[in-house]
């Protein structure tokens, strides 16, 4: 009972092949008949070809063919011969197949949606019947995509003499994990073990059993609400090595990164990497993941405010502010529900207002905040580069804030003006961030990333007494406008973890805890070590041109967390909690 | 504060690199003063090199040298000379490392054992100190070992068109999946996800989805009592391929195994890799795992009995059963304790009893049952090619037991006797399994394998007619009587489907609540497909010469599920569970 298996793809045949006989398997894509002449578009992963069922066909044949409805399964024995009408576009369109024997393989029910390039259905229809959104050309280039991408990273950090090391994702959960997911212990009643957030403890303790260069294609759990872009479980490409500083990580990931470009979409990535200030990154471009494929950069203003009059700008400065001000080139026509809507986007981000003043064609200053500053119109336009017809925007406010905000209106400018480039990719570093951050609820100082960032060696000795001012060995990797990668030195030295601990106000007792098992691991000779994670569904997002990471992932969950195809999470049985000791508590409507 | 970064590693210096100024960094392996000259091994994962700090050394670094301790982590700055007493073994052999100047990186507590080559520690204690028993050489040739297996595998079917695919390890949990540890959901109280006990499902799926050739080294979950060598998460080596039969299943797995061994231990495998029906492999080895790197088959005795006046042996005869004998090559000497010992053995496998005979210097039969086959002395020695000084064991059973337990009996003497050669791997295919299982508790008959396995053609008209002859498309992968992988030629026909959830009494309900997603998609034109999943802890365990997958696994659980490192799973904390709307239920003293 074995079908007629294939001898060719459906993406194979070329002129090449004309006259010879050939099996295909694959999917009803498209069917016409065309004057007695059936065609049927026979669709596979690797491409179409077209199948001709002539007037002088065996009945049989014609009659299986006249029973094709889409995405039937079928198996076609045939000769290849060339076409009276090729076509171009795709690799096989110089030949068709003389259909000789048909069979059908499966069957297949009235479509919810068709296989089409890019399907419109709506996302949760198409994560349903997610089998067949997978079979577009466009699911299947994607799905190439990443196997490609995790292909070549894997290629390349052998070669560089990394070894891929299984980490376990049945963990030790630590209670302030708010973000862990528990997996109730049937073994052992009472007990949980932890999804793994990351690998970080258990990739640190690698370098610790002497691992040296280690790296995993590693999956990630958070249970945190949906929100934006996120997944409950995510990939990320984790790296560790021992004996190094940032540079040593930096030279890795950035050969890495070339290698994927290179090897998957021959693009040859410029190295090295820019690499940014966080402070500077945030004075130019407003963010610490900046997009830097185009300029329009934020300026400062607030050379121009002294003597304006202008007391709103005059009273930022005294308080300790900044005045950011941005271009927006040839915008003067900006209607004022146009310059509206940038205000709003500044208010998202803390802005109490967007100040604006228009550039003339004569080059005077006009409208909004102009009156102010017309008096030094030629020295401000020289100044921040604007002429005729562009539009100046400022916002004043603390440092943070008004870079954000203008941050912000800077990178919806650029898409609305249509200054980013497609199918480019500029990658820069962020480094130098601070180590601490300070909690004004609680009055304290938090680890800006997390226990085990190394404080730059020049702020060792004054770790204490300014640490607002501490700079870490830490650095996020970003390209496009987003983070794509964060890393750091980690510490190894137990003297100068203490410290952190106390300065963030974390007791021994907290520390042993929740790290508990890598403390130990520290007092037996821990190398100095450091690491990077870039994340593999959002750099094969950003490869692929896609906006969601949704589209990158085989069965992503819905934003919610849902999976429509095998709706999971579904209703926990009773006998499931009882044989774990657990029962279930009904949800107060508020507590 | 940068330390001194290693130029070399341990592995690496040789004669070739005298009087060059290197630096390494590395491990305290061990130390010894002689007249006033400090050795010092140094470790990394890539060798051992001898530092030297001379008489004539800097007084600081003579210093800091003998504060030295068994694995501090230090940095030794030096010039590469040529020993005197060059040690052959190591290939850092020929040259030492004359101390220039030596820096602690880390320092290093009392051992609770040393870093050897072979730990005697106790395996709860190497676990808990994982991070030191992974520094040996032993565990750093697994673990390397290990990433190479995987980077083959992804190297050979990335070759053959395959495409890695990630699944979702957070699915749909089916009430019946006893087996399933399930994740509640924070987002969605009283709903539950389940980790997958495989991609099963999915990877049926993705063939729906056009995916053609699928693979995934995939972690996999089984929340079941510790017994043997299973641990909660295991990896394993998952494929699925659309429009084939077993012999392409075969030629891939085939190929993939050879480019392994090939690639990492430079083993040419002979293939095609042979092939054992079930009830052969039962027949002729005991066993459906067959250990094929000794004969000593398992032989039939039924001829003889007739006439012989044995009335055990013919009873079992009379009512259906089969007698079997196993010749143990100059075994004749055993005591009778030797002959209980294998008599246990046999026990432990259902049999009532092992019955045995000797062959004497002279060739007769002697001792236990020989006084009923004396007769046919000549006769059954020329049929089970026996001879002087052997033993001659038997087993008079229903045809599985006497099988199985003098296959427990073959397997344990192929031991005692060294008849089993290292280093060398057998690989065979078990194929025509049955595709049901008579179950005598429930009286009916369940899958042997799983729902979704294809009865073979020849058995399609009479699968109700006889369910108990039907022959699977169905096969395991067996290397050195290991079982190392299952697989199957999937039903894609929802027609046979139905048919086989009829004969294991499976209601529609109950299908489609444990695999409704899967029937759903093969309502859409699913192609014939199949697919099977090598255990890759298993396979690099038997690669490693290993006895247990915990010594190819860098961090497992101990044999009751428990992580002595990281003390997981560890109580949960009241808020965790309140996250959850779950409550503990104390535990019954028997309920």
């Amino acid at each position: 009972m074995e079908h007629y298996k294939r001898t060719a793809t459906c993406g194979q045949l070329s002129a090449a092949d004309e006259g010879a006989t050939v099996t295909l398997n694959g999917w009803v894509h498209r069917r016409r008949d065309h004057g007695g002449v059936q065609f049927i578009d026979l669709r596979d992963r690797y491409g179409l070809t077209q199948i001709v069922v002539d007037e002088d066909a065996a009945g049989e044949v014609k009659e299986t063919a006249a029973e094709l409805k889409f995405e039937y399964c079928i198996a076609v024995v045939g000769t290849v011969r060339s076409r009276l009408n090729p076509n171009p576009n795709i690799p096989t369109g110089e030949i068709e197949l003389k259909a000789e024997k048909i069979e059908i393989l499966s069957r297949c029910e009235v479509l919810p949606f068709m296989i089409d390039e890019k399907s419109d259905a709506r996302e949760d229809l198409r994560l349903k019947f997610r089998y067949l959104d997978l079979r577009s050309f466009s699911m299947q280039r994607k799905i190439r995509l990443r196997h490609d991408v995790t292909f070549a990273v894997r290629e390349f950090l052998n070669g560089e003499g990394f070894l891929e090391i299984e980490t376990p994702t049945l963990i030790k959960s630590t209670p302030e994990g708010a973000r862990d997911f528990i997996v109730p212990s049937r073994l052992h009643p009472g007990k949980v073990y932890a999804l793994p957030q990351s690998p970080q403890l258990f990739k640190q303790i690698l370098m610790v059993g002497g691992c040296d260069r280690y790296f995993q294609i590693a999956r990630c759990y958070r249970d945190e609400d949906a929100r934006g872009d996120r997944q409950l479980e995510f990939t990320q490409i984790d790296l560790e090595m021992s004996y190094v500083s940032k540079d040593d990580v930096f030279a890795v990931t950035e050969g890495m990164m070339a290698h994927i470009f290179k090897k998957t979409m021959n693009i040859d990535l410029p190295r090295p990497f820019p690499r940014l200030p966080y402070f500077e990154a945030l004075d130019r471009f407003g963010s610490d993941k900046p997009e830097l494929r185009f300029g329009m950069e934020l300026q400062d203003f607030a050379s121009f405010v002294s003597g304006s009059g202008f007391k709103v700008f005059e009273g930022v400065l005294e308080s300790g502010g900044v005045i950011k001000a941005l271009v927006a080139p040839g915008c003067a026509e900006y209607s004022r529900k146009q310059i509206n809507e940038l205000e709003e986007t500044a208010k998202t981000y803390g802005a109490k207002g967007l100040a604006w003043m228009k550039v003339s064609d004569s080059g005077e200053l006009d409208g909004g905040i102009a009156k102010f500053f017309a008096p030094r119109a030629q020295e401000i336009l020289s100044s921040l580069e604007a002429g005729p017809g562009d539009l100046i925007l400022c916002v004043a406010d603390e440092r943070h804030t008004a870079c954000t905000s203008l941050g912000a209106v800077r990178l919806r400018l650029g898409r609305n003006l249509e200054l980013i480039p497609e199918g480019t990719f500029n990658f820069c570093w962020i480094i130098d961030f601070p180590l601490f951050e300070w909690n004004s609820d609680e009055e304290k100082w938090d680890p800006a990333h997390h226990m085990f960032t190394m404080p730059q060696a020049q702020y060792l000795d004054t770790l204490e007494k300014n640490p607002g001012d501490v700079r870490a060995d830490m650095y996020d990797l970003v390209c496009n406008g987003f983070e794509l990668a964060s890393g750091s030195i980690r510490v190894h030295d137990p003297e100068i973890q203490k410290r952190i601990f106390q300065i963030v106000g974390f007791s021994e007792e907290e520390a042993q805890n929740r790290f508990g098992f890598l403390l130990d691991a520290f007092r037996y000779g821990p190398p100095p070590h450091g690491g990077i994670a870039p994340g593999l569904d959002r750099l094969v997002m950003i490869m692929a041109g896609e906006n969601s990471i949704r589209e990158v992932i085989a069965f992503p969950k819905n934003t919610v967390g849902i999976s429509p195809m095998d709706e999971s999470p579904s209703p926990a049985e009773p006998d499931q909690y009882r044989e774990l000791h657990l029962a279930a508590v009904p949800v107060q409507e508020k507590e």
